[in-house]
């Protein structure tokens, strides 16, 4: 059992915990609680830390235990895993996962595709939401672009409640570019933009799709709005201005899964 | 000007920033930035605070400094203001409001109304991002059990990005009894349930309707899901178990504009 949060392993764990760089350059993102580590593929896994607290849990559920031992641990004491956690309450078991490699080619292989595309996506707990909601509506990957919040940032680990592990996405240096393979692959690009002129159901997404969601407080950037086939807007009583952008990405997607049923 | 974080004005804003009863008990509640001063109803302002080095921003826009001269305000030091203020990155205006006595029987009086009833919603930011889009989706009122998050907390307020000053709301001591004087009024109970067998989109909504909306672990409790008319389910792909409590509110309040029409 490690009870020293001098540990070389501890250390690196806690740097990872609060440094997106050093995560990104060893290739790996960290998740924790039972849920996750029952969703994650195993392939995934490279270490998997247990409080010492946490046994009785583990031993409770068989599942649990099995891939835990299939797929090694080590066990921790409670303080050196409090030290370790980002979460107000640890349950108490922590794992370093393999980041997944997807790529925009074998996502537009999928018949009728349906992506969403993020720029400048700021607050992680909405990326996660959007991810969360995305599983649930069969979207086909989510691109980001290279201004877009950390997808494995903790935050937005928890906020997709799993789906993470089951929804393809791809970060692209370049959106632009990445618009224009998706349609010379025949989807169809709409940008949510408060100022269309159509309304979001009025469209039909039978057919290959793409949505362009935007920054929280800006929007989508004037750039590339322009380059979407399409521009909708989510109909708004009152004063509103705009909507939360999950909660645009959540409207348009769920629209297509209620057309394609 | 109020240079002192001594000032009795001053401490009782920080005691309210952090207490939820001494807000309640004292009938207000505390909004920050200008985006909100300028929406806030007059009849609500009961006290202003600029810091002094929002002056220039002030004088820039009429509107703002009219209405500032008509309701009050006092101005404080740049270090006191960030004692005061409840952000990273204040923007250098607070105002303290009064608050809004909504009862449930006007609302009533609405032809075809819109409900979301929300039961031990605990999320502040969930709880304003349905407060924003049932504005968006023009809905009558949101009704809230004793054990829901604080509609006056800093989080939720901000996440309504206004609407919080146009959205009618109520707390309600029992839902149980809150359902059954909607059921009188001829309005038709919606619980937004796992266990839901129709899809969400196959009910009529063109009269009076209520969404029942959990939890957001535990979902409804099943006392109040078995006072409801029907359960609908939103229809979900892979291995999601349930959606953001906010996206299913979004998502039913939309198909009920949609379907309105």
């Amino acid at each position: 059992m490690i009870t020293g949060s001098s540990n070389p392993k501890i250390k690196q764990i806690v740097q990872w915990q609060n440094k997106a760089k050093e995560r990104r350059s060893a290739g790996i993102f960290l998740v924790e609680g039972f849920k996750m580590f029952e969703e994650a593929p195993e392939g995934w896994i490279r270490e998997s830390y247990l409080s010492e607290d946490a046994w009785e849990k583990v031993c409770s559920v068989p599942g649990l235990k099995d891939k835990l031992v299939r797929t090694g641990f080590e066990t921790v004491s409670r303080e050196v895993f409090r030290k370790m956690s980002d979460t107000q309450t640890p349950q108490g078991i922590l794992c370093v996962l393999e980041r997944p490699g997807y790529g925009l080619e074998e996502l537009l292989a999928v018949p009728k595709p349906l992506f969403i595309v993020l720029e400048n996506l700021q607050d992680p707990g909405n990326l996660g939401t959007i991810v969360r909601t995305g599983e649930g509506a069969g979207v086909t990957g989510i691109i980001m672009g290279a201004g877009t919040a950390d997808i494995y940032n903790p935050k937005t680990i928890r906020a997709t409640m799993g789906s993470v592990f089951r929804v393809p996405f791809v970060y692209a240096e370049n959106l632009g570019d990445v618009i224009e393979r998706l349609r010379e692959s025949g989807v169809t690009i709409y940008a949510a933009h408060l100022a269309g002129k159509k309304y979001y159901d009025s469209f039909p997404f039978q057919e290959g799709t793409a949505f362009l969601i935007g920054n929280e407080g800006m929007g989508l950037s004037r750039e590339l709005a322009a380059r979407a086939d399409s521009w909708l807007k989510i109909p708004m009583e009152g004063h509103v201005e705009s909507l939360n952008a999950a909660v645009t990405a959540s409207i348009l997607m769920y629209e297509v899964h209620r057309q394609r049923r």
